[in-house]
């Protein structure tokens, strides 16, 4: 039995606290907020919890396993690192930290005590993701050509972070996990409509050495919410519409290629082929129940988790290049290869 | 009654045939295309039409008033400056030209013949473009702060234009049409996925002075088709969504302004104001009828049409910075202002 | 080639002289219309076309080999006996008359004078319904548990007849065509809002020997458009939607069926099926060309269309029992079968 | 604080311990099954709760105010009867009871020991279907034309209830709290596709005095899910879709009326409006929480429910008709008014 704690319950924590009660080897026992009613609200809930207002509390609990991060971006560095520091294996929502340069020294910290440190990046943890990299791995696609998503909302104004660093991470994280490679350069644009706030719309496009175009458009200001991603290949294309109840991943055979007979216009050279639409069934799984369920066993069999910290630094240092380009209105800045030890 | 002549029966030519048949001080006379194929079918419709594969004889025909071009981009200038030179006035099809330099020639030279020159740009005359138009005007979304289309199906490949001169024009037109000035700088992104064609999927940003960012994704290559736009003011919020049968237009009250309390943390200062939704009945008109009487109401008249050669003009300034930026992976690209006298 | 004239020019008329001009072997010669201002706007549109007003002016002339009969459901049978007794091949719009008897005589004379007479139809010339054909046949989906159509819409009131007769036809002619069959009996529900007219909203259920269970709920005064047939199989079931424009049939592999474990409970012994779906490329073609080239195609051969003039005579039978359940708040009304020689 | 105990933790259970969580003036003290898994699935999620899987041992608490009835219908009566004979108050999942008798037991064993009595339909509590009140209340649906209900989905199969009892006792509460007076008669037509299980799909027509007509469409055999009511008035027109995120009600300005023009044909005399949609603000509350609330608050008030005993009984009354006109095909069966004392 691995005992958790967890700091923050506001607006994500309270999921990560239910998702963590229905993982059979793992038992909250404590939680941390700065706010009072959070944890009464909480304590309502679940009445065995411990509560504290005070973090300090969570790191000297001699009983505690694990400690799960979901507070504010800024405050992530500090948190996961006192409690590597105090031997407790990290769960950390993402973004991982506000710098790469945190995020660098929290993985080398992690390693250096033979910690489990894992990113919640959620998507790769739902059925509708896996069964998405499954087609891709087995071919089925083809050529990957584009990934476009719309991350779309009425949302959340974050005070520490822009637009990017809250919706775009998630399609950088499913990026990671489907292509296994960084990209080359990086180009986003974007703007700022409320005073003293961050860029509340951006878009980003992603440039890989495959040829592969990635682009996420993520927006808090948006009339309606909008959870869709195309995936073009040579051979077939994914329509994933998160929100679909049922039909989350539909595939589509219809494609284009350039027909063999090179006498007939361009115009005429491209063969449209329309195939029919497949929609596989996916597992019913919720996807943070099982991103919690794989952090405690990444801890108990000593494995390295699906996210780890190296993922969530590739992902912080794709947010730092897109930041970097928000601000020159869609200058490309190249992604540095990774060199660390 | 004005005669018209029609060159190009291929894709979009019947439609203006159709179009014009409607228009009841109109009277399509003739029409030219280089396929005997495509004469015959719309001969087959049009009993009555005078056919021909020589545009000359379009020229040389005595009783024409008018000649509508709706043939391949590149062939645009010659055929509409040799029918604004016969005297005849001229109705071309987006995009305008292939350059500016184009364009603007064919600006000066109908402005010398004081003859007619509009540029099909069809969205401007539809119902649903022109009751956003009035709702901006009378200022009831507030300040604007972004446009954002999605203008992608599996597509025709154009072989002598990329995506962005065929898609993302209706949007630049559809801007020049709502905004009134065009943007100080483009930034576009792209990729090309089949050998010897063009760009097939681009992500277009327009910044404009206002603060107003403006944005379009076009495709050729998408499993589904999507023609939908998001439409953000401080005020209000519209979803033009152009493939919904009877809601083309949905307005929400819905949107977020900055609270007056200046204690609460910076989160807390956004208000999230949720309001009611509301789709305004449309005229059912059709968009290419409507701009057919527009022109030959224009003719009749001697006034200036709602998208005259300058109009056309502008969009083709604008498509142009977006390919230079297209190539250079979204480095920002000015639009220099309009310095024609 | 086969000479045709129409008589009726308002509402569904244009549509038919439009699939009529596409058809290579057949040339639309006449029209006949009581509004001037019908004909006068298909002149215009067709200026080859004869005009006129009187009817008895299409059965003398000399050059027509067929006639189609767009007119109000009461006046199809003297049309349509006229024409049969002239000689003439005759194509009349659903339903073909307007009781069981007009159509039976219909049916005979057509037979005595060795002519064809077919119903229009139109969906069972459609490719989703075809498609749908093929699949039953092929025993893809099983024993057939449900029919379930929503047909529904502000739509025309029409004088003579109720919504059964306008709408629920089409159901009617798509069971005929998938089923083979006539139902046991039919029960049928409804209302009528507005003064002076006939019934404008309708439940119908029939009942198969079978064990199948049609429904279709017709609605001449709903706020939306819904054209949705549901079929449920014992393997799989099926969803239709007409509106949808690329995947009009979605076939379910998900399914309940008894499971072999009898010492369960009862609740527990149905085993949810939940597998993929399915949505099968359809041939793109205008239903209601292929139902006017095959009109004249059973013309040319001599062979007796798919919707002939038995099948209209079975539907009009069930609107006949319809309407009489109707009158009678749902009371079960036996379908006679038919004993004609 | 009003201590509460929960009898039934199987399928809907579950949802009303979660939703008397979150009652303030509430607490949920024991729960009772036949199932040991069921009773740990919920202690491991409120380790505080008490868990038997003997009624008696609820009967025999001391500390027990009321108890919540969430087990199968059959077994209601018992349950309730035994909770009111302990002068418990009760809150019973829909429908009430199997037989109007054993409702009617229930309503006078309420009222005989002046205790709380309430059916949990929870659609009547949920904001859609009061802002539908509001407006039907408020006149500006005009005179109520139709009720259309699609009550669909693969579903549970239930032992010992046909469909109706299931899904259509929904509908049937919604009429009881929108009209205020039940049907003059009810026809039902379905059928039972599976051995040994209750009919699994059923069409419902209620007729109403007033001239409105009701009709519920209820499946449990159905390819996906709906959940949409529409009401048709002769001013205004509703569509409300219990499964849209966030415009779940929205009015239609369209619809038709006879014009005052009498000179004109029947057809022409029905004047189309089509006029604006309109998608009023609902608050965002739970449903099962606000009911939950209600039972508490009549309890410590002493007032009657919203959904009591009396409203349950017609719903139970109505869905015996139904089933005896679903056993004769669709016989119209009439409503005998209420005659107790």
């Amino acid at each position: 039995m691995i005992n958790v704690g967890i700091v923050g319950c506001g607006y994500w924590g309270p999921n990560l606290i239910r998702a963590f009660t229905e993982v059979s080897d793992a038992r909250v026992i404590a939680i941390c907020d700065i706010s009072a009613d959070h944890l009464a609200a909480m304590h309502r809930r679940y009445p065995a919890l411990r509560t504290t207002t005070n973090f300090d509390d969570l790191l000297a609990a001699p009983d505690l396993d694990a400690i799960v991060i979901a507070t504010p971006v800024a405050t992530h560095f500090d948190f996961a690192m006192a409690a590597l520091r105090s031997h407790r294996h990290v769960l950390v929502e993402k973004p991982m930290a506000s710098s790469s340069d945190d995020a660098a020294r929290l993985v080398d910290e992690a390693a250096r005590q033979r910690l489990t440190l894992m990113v919640d990046h959620p998507f790769i943890y739902s059925s509708a993701v896996r069964k998405i990299g499954e087609l891709i791995r087995a071919g089925d696609l083809g050529d990957l050509y584009y990934y476009d998503s719309v991350r779309i909302n009425l949302g959340r104004f974050q005070s520490d972070v822009n637009v990017l660093w809250d919706l775009a991470a998630h399609d950088l994280s499913i990026l990671d996990y489907l292509i296994g490679t960084p990209p080359a350069r990086i180009s986003a644009t974007g703007a700022r409509h409320l005073e003293d706030t961050a860029h509340n719309i951006a878009y980003l496009t992603l440039f890989y050495d495959s040829g592969l175009l990635a682009h996420a458009h993520v927006n808090w200001l948006a009339p309606l919410k909008v959870r869709r991603t195309l995936i073009g290949g040579s051979r077939r294309m994914i329509v994933y519409d998160e929100l679909e109840p049922s039909e989350k991943v539909k595939i589509y055979d219809s494609g284009a290629a350039p027909s063999a007979n090179d006498d007939v216009s361009r115009e005429m050279r491209i063969g449209y082929r329309t195939g029919d639409m497949w929609a596989p069934r996916l597992e019913v799984k919720d996807a943070l129940e099982t991103a919690a369920a794989h952090f405690i066993a990444c801890i108990a069999a000593g494995t390295p988790p699906l996210s780890g910290g190296e993922s969530g630094l590739r992902v912080v240092r794709q947010l730092e290049a897109a930041t970097q380009s928000l601000y020159a209105d869609g200058r490309p800045v190249p992604i540095v290869a990774e060199q660390r030890k």
